[in-house]
């Protein structure tokens, strides 16, 4: 089946997707996005998504293109159209075309939507959760506003493709005081000795991941203890277990860090628990 | 006159110059770019600007397009078709288009060029000098590798767009240790009381322009004292002079930061003179 992306207005086919050279997500990664799980057809988590976009817009003074009941309505059809049971959708939004100048331009440019979406077989990511992953860590080197969820993702491409140099799937950012602070793609957690969750506090340094959110719920749930904290590469270490999550990843355990293994080197109970339960406590709006 | 842009191979019309969505530098900033200068038709300092572009692709592992000299033709022919005698040709190289993942693409994937140029009225940027422009200064908080010119340009964006709200041009960045790094465009420049140019040095924080290079070369026809180090925001507020330093700038005078006039609040014989000299040193191959 030909895929199909919601642009500017239009429903394209996949190859005729098109944004202007002068979109300024193009010359200066000047906008924000999403990325929302599709599950039985249904976005998972999607209200929690749009706020963070509005946070990621208001941040960055890009307005709303649309209200969110439309915009709703065309992520809801792009997936209907991509025909996505379980997959991914994808919404991006910049500030739009303008001849190439740094200043915002006139406020009455439209902002540019893109939405994608597309089919991903779970059993792909079950396959990888259940031999867990291997991670590296890399010094922190990103802008300081990563809390801001922009398309200005270099520096966790290069961090992504180290990893996958190293024959690892995912690179944790370390900050100068030696603290993990997340990953290219995901955010850290551990689980320490005594069976304590712990991730750092999403005010400082992190994106504050909606999937990070609903993990703390599902661990809730299942009446484990959740300590938002700073932790180090050498407490991760010494962890009992470790995992990621995000999005795309629910909760993923990870087994090795800089070729060290995690625990016993296997996934962990709690992380395999949590990810069993994360579509529970996930909301899906039906 | 309608203008033309160089899109992967292309020659097309610039309302028709378009990307695909999953153009890595679009959903990544993956890609990086360079800004010639064009003067009587020809370009300023190509030789170095391409030199800057090989390394910048080479710092993210993107190969070159196509030869050096190949691209040249293009940028020439993108000038020629714009029929633009002064302005500015703009170039931009990025990872190409592949299916959204952080990880690199297939090798073989091709780099996508976007190639732009527009003219720009010499007189204009004339009168901007002659009044000398206005600062501000905010904290740097972008990436550590800011040496590589990358279309990641968010934070350059939101400091130069701070800069017009407060009523100035420019926006100066400083670093934790309260020195200047450079502009969101520019690179930054005083003339201490004894009337030595200082600039910080390109090995730290700052990109390497191409126009700070040249105005070192002017400094020493004009047999001016260049000292590269760091200087702080209290040292600029009172030195004798300041300015600023770019391809589309050349040197500008600035005559107030943060509200203070600096020297006696006009533009500064030393800058001046530099500007003056610019073209007699820079490289113009015709």
């Amino acid at each position: 089946m030909s895929r199909i992306a919601y642009v500017n207005g239009l429903y394209v086919p996949h190859a005729e997707a098109v944004v202007h050279v002068e979109d300024r997500g193009y010359q200066f990664a000047d906008g924000v996005y999403e990325v929302c799980e599709v599950r039985g057809g249904h976005m998972v988590d999607e209200r929690r998504h749009m706020e963070r976009l509005v946070r990621s817009l208001n941040e960055i003074r890009i307005r709303l293109p649309m209200p969110l009941a439309a915009l709703g309505v065309v992520l809801r059809e792009t997936v209907r159209r991509n025909r996505v049971r379980n997959g991914f959708v994808y919404l991006q939004v910049t500030r739009g075309v303008a001849r190439r100048d740094h200043y915002f331009p006139d406020p009455e440019t439209p902002p540019s939507i893109v939405v994608t979406a597309r089919a991903a077989d779970p059993a792909k990511g079950e396959a990888v959760a259940a031999q867990g992953i291997a991670i590296i860590t890399v010094p922190d080197n990103r802008w300081e506003r990563v809390d801001i969820k922009t398309v200005g993702l270099l520096p966790n491409v290069l961090a992504k493709e180290a990893a996958r140099q190293a024959g690892a799937r995912e690179a944790w950012f370390v900050d100068r005081d030696g603290n993990v602070t997340e990953g290219g793609s995901t955010n850290a957690w551990i689980v320490t000795g005594d069976g304590k969750l712990v991730t750092r506090p999403a005010e400082s340094g992190i994106l504050r991941g909606i999937t990070r959110t609903v993990i703390m719920e599902v661990a809730e749930k299942l009446q484990l203890r959740v300590e938002e904290r700073a932790f180090t590469v050498k407490e991760a270490l010494g962890a009992r277990e470790a995992f990621v999550t995000s999005a795309t990843n629910f909760a993923t355990p990870v087994v090795r860090i800089d070729g060290q293994s995690i625990g016993d080197g296997k996934p962990g109970p709690v992380a395999r628990a949590l990810r069993e339960n994360f579509h529970k406590v996930a909301e899906i709006a039906r």
